[in-house]
């Protein structure tokens, strides 16, 4: 079965792209000596993380720990989760995963450290930590390095959590500053620091000028979209997932609507310096998705010298994939248009 | 169990107010002789829908057809889906439906009809077509009454098809115009309006102010939202969906994160008129929901006396309460916050 038989709306895989978008991070990481560690948020697919381990990751991230369950169900050994897990519900599900798993988790707080604590405690499993640091997201993070190294100093002292490194996102100038601070008062602490994970997509092809970076987390590039094209890090050509959608409706000789709205595409927004509206379509480039609702997406062809048909079926590169792939039950994937299969996403809807 | 056992986020559903904005509708459409079918897309609840139903609504309302399908495998009988149904791939499950429940179709344009007669005829089923109307939202529907008549008098011409009215969101004075105008057109071609079905939440209790209106499709006031809220159309009392979520981190004084994002809370926007950020924290109003990262919200707490701890739970409403719905696949139910079950979201992602 060929993808333009398939009914609308549906997200569609281009597998060449994928692999070939795997291959071309890894190369450039091996090429440096850093560590590839991609995240799965994007994907949420244990197939595809066992692709990137294939290809060369020395493990995965997740950023919810339900997220890294999923995962560990399926066999995958080698879990970073980038987020402070907080509270009681947390520490059984959390045991069961150190049971199974090599696991590292960043942290920026005490309670987190000790939610993880008595998670390790109850596993008799050693999990290995690291302290997320600010670098210009304002987000979450320690601010200074003394902060982060009276947080290193509080881990050594729990029986089953060993000091890992330092972890951030994004990954530029501001990261670099800090861990070069860091690395002074750390060693003058006599406290080695074995990884400085960093994260991104827009930035991931310029890693290697951050000093003391070790591994890489990137998520997006295993699919890329259009908020990465804008930022320079990917082309149109790089983006392995479109949205096949319908035109269902030709109300007037400039508006089309399409039958895929927010619970298709999201409401996540384009960077306003790299485009307008809620998606690039691919076969009119002039056409601006100016409003999505629930189950329509609401086009304006003013732009546009040829316009599409009711009927037609549209390719839509989406403003930020990862949101997208989360909305979807299954994806289909395909190699030159035919189909190879249609995926469960194992880990969509994992928030907890 | 309480709600505040609860391992977080997760959205938290109140059955009292539930049933107190089922009976508050039903109450008022009864008094005014206007039949009550409530749109489904908000809740996706088979069990839901069956409340509504008890309460009096003539049937329920779906946006596409797989979520229609499930309605109809849980035994629902009178469906309405207000979508242009459009090509060979919906033509066998339409025609399977359409063998199980009483159907009716909105659509606007002639390939919907062209599909619809096709799956009608193969189940060997009547199924009733509405004619989408513009009245202001620039989305779908035909323009003028003219179009309306003659979309109407090619049903006719189709032997499994029957003509049954107009439909028409949002509904104030403009469809109001629109309706008047097309009765004159309509009752002139021998050609009977049986329903006339007017959408929308924000105007639901004005409903009565529009002459010819025999139905409405509300969908959003089962739970209510800020943006409903913010229409005047209910309380923060009224809005039956909080979503529980802890405070992760607390990087900076004020500064605190919570593990709910555009994964949990969807980037749908809030009527700038109404508020701003990305929910309404009632635990702390002041508090603004500044940004939304896939897994972590950040929340300005400037304007705050009291500030959130880390390892809080806070409570929030959302902007737009269907959207985060459908990204969930349970909700918990409670009442006075003891928990009476977890119910799988079984229209979730039916966006087909």
């Amino acid at each position: 079965m060929h993808i333009k038989d398939l009914d609308t709306p549906v997200p569609v895989i281009d597998l060449d792209r994928v692999e070939r978008n795997i291959d071309k991070l890894q190369s450039y990481l091996d090429k440096h000596g850093i560590k590839s560690r991609p995240h799965i948020k994007t994907h949420k697919l244990p197939i595809l993380a066992y692709k990137q381990l294939e290809a060369g990751a020395v493990g995965i991230t997740c950023q919810k720990l339900s997220e890294a369950t999923v995962m560990a169900a399926v066999g995958i050994k080698d879990i970073l989760i980038t987020y402070n897990l907080i509270g009681k519900k947390k520490v059984e599900p959390l045991a069961q995963l150190a049971r199974q798993v090599t696991l590292s988790i960043a942290i920026d707080n005490e309670l987190a450290l000790k939610t993880i604590a008595e998670a390790a405690k109850l596993a008799e499993k050693t999990i290995k930590l690291l302290i997320e640091f600010e670098s210009g997201n304002l987000r979450v993070g320690v601010q200074t390095p003394e902060e982060a190294l009276e947080l290193a100093q509080q881990i050594k002292q729990q029986p089953f959590l060993s000091f890992e490194g330092l972890m951030t996102y994004p990954c530029g100038a501001e990261a670099g500053r800090f861990i070069a601070e860091a690395k002074k008062l750390f060693d003058k602490a006599g406290m080695p620091i074995n990884t400085v994970s960093a994260g991104g997509t827009p930035n991931m092809y310029r890693v290697h000028e951050v000093a003391g970076v070790t591994e890489l987390r990137a998520g997006t590039y295993i699919y890329n979209d259009r908020n990465i094209v804008g930022s320079g890090a990917a082309s149109f050509d790089d983006c392995a997932l479109h949205v096949h959608a319908t035109v269902i409706s030709r109300p007037t000789v400039d508006r089309a609507v399409i039958d895929a709205g927010s619970k298709t595409l999201s409401s996540d927004q384009i960077n306003p310096s790299y485009g307008q509206g809620h998606g690039y379509i691919l076969d009119y480039p002039e056409a601006v998705i100016r409003k999505l609702n629930e189950e329509h997406g609401i086009i304006d062809l003013a732009a546009c010298k040829d316009k599409p048909k009711l009927g037609e079926v549209l390719r839509i590169i989406p403003n930020h994939v990862c949101v997208v792939t989360n909305l979807h039950d299954e994806v289909v994937v395909h190699r030159n248009g035919v189909i190879e299969g249609t995926w469960p996403v194992w880990a969509r809807g994992k928030t907890r």
